[in-house]
């Protein structure tokens, strides 16, 4: 379980909660306890049944009340992970049982709400995503499973997650193969590989927070090459994840594969 | 909500809970009030983008636990039903909210355990899955959805479902296309299509209770065409599912496009 006591020095050793088959590779999901969160966390990793060695790895970011389990039970994203030979890496959303007054009074607020970024507010010191998403578990990756070249990275998400992805890509345009926010966007020299978006127009968040087009129009003031594909009749569910994943996978292995 | 008054005569109009569009097509959820099991009852379908009139309609039976929207949300079968031209339909697994003694009190008895037969209990007399499935469904389907073709049909499922898949189709060979159970398939004649089964060997129910060797068995008797495939390192899931459920609506689907 979940604990706030002095985290350690280095990556503790994984605990693994559970192994599935499909598609000829494995859903793998782990528990450690992270020493940038100060909680334990978990972790899905589904690994294609090739190659053996210098396997790229894939990150996926889930939105607001996510776990780690959502996209590996309802993205089907495997089928094309395994086709491409790529490693999918699901980290959960937030950190959990710190037990901080208020932490789940809202579903876009606290828990299941990291945002994927360092929180400057005291009293949400361990909300620091950011930190664990690009430092803290990759090593943890890389010290744990040979077969991935964590230096072969991309990222990718959905909702909170996909800007999630676009903020971690943008500031890390040497480290991650892909992805932005409409402000960083402003302040980049070069994207090294162009920015794949799915938008459904009947998503219900589309209208007042998503803002696509405000993106849209920072790439092209800073030449930033982005492909913006708006979806008429779908909605911000996984059967809209679902319907885009294989697009995604193989949009970003182009890239992955030539690194 | 669910109620134990008299059913009506004829089948009661759909309530759409919801629609979501997945590749091109769309997942509807209904509620009715069936007339077999004197309940409110719920079901899924996924329409496929094309043809819009003689779509055939291939049944998903769940297994234990499910209600019809894990088959929906969990399989990834949407893809192979788009390209193929096939509605899915996935039924719920029992009557629900009757308040019978003792209906919650089991995983594998009552609720969610309806195993689409006809209880010959008094006690139980809504239990009657089979009818439900095989006469008021398919009619719910055909009065309601005019671009369906229900006498083009076929049968599917897993664990209880797939049980239930096989005896509904022995019992029906002339009504299905597809699928049994072991002492049926004794007094069989002629079965008009093969049945595929996949069987993961590292199943947790393998051992004891699946017996897929006696079906194989007596299909061998009485010269019934049976594709029976074990594939190594699967469990009883989801992920299992989701991988050879391409596999699955293939194979209907060369049945279905000849009749």
């Amino acid at each position: 379980m979940a604990t706030t006591s002095p985290a350690p020095a280095t990556a503790a050793a994984l605990e693994k909660l559970s192994s599935t088959k499909m598609f000829d590779g494995h859903n793998l999901r782990f528990r450690h306890q992270s020493a940038t969160l100060g909680c334990a966390m978990t972790f899905s990793i589904y690994l294609p049944p090739s190659p053996a060695s210098n396997l790229p790895v894939l990150y996926w970011l889930s939105g607001l009340t996510c776990t780690d389990e959502n996209f590996i039970i309802k993205s089907g994203a495997q089928r094309a992970a395994a086709a491409h030979g790529i490693a999918l890496v699901a980290p959960d959303t937030s950190p959990r049982g710190l037990n901080i007054e208020g932490e789940a009074d809202s579903y876009d607020f606290g828990v299941g709400a990291g945002f994927y970024l360092n929180a400057t507010n005291e009293k949400w010191k361990n909300w620091r995503m950011y930190d664990y998403i690009v430092k803290e578990l990759p090593k943890v990756l890389s010290d744990n499973f040979e077969q991935l070249n964590t230096s072969r990275a991309s990222i990718f998400g959905h909702s909170m997650g996909g800007h999630g992805a676009l903020t971690v890509y943008l500031k890390n345009t040497d480290k991650y193969k892909e992805y932005d926010a409409t402000c960083l966007i402003r302040k980049i020299k070069e994207v090294s590989a162009p920015i794949l978006i799915d938008q459904g127009e009947d998503d219900n968040f589309l209208g007042e927070q998503l803002l696509p087009r405000n993106f849209e129009e920072a790439c092209r003031a800073v030449g930033a090459p982005l492909i913006l594909r708006m979806q008429p009749g779908y909605d911000h569910s996984y059967f809209f994840i679902a319907t885009f994943i294989d697009d995604h996978i193989a949009h970003h292995a182009q890239f992955l594969k030539s690194t």
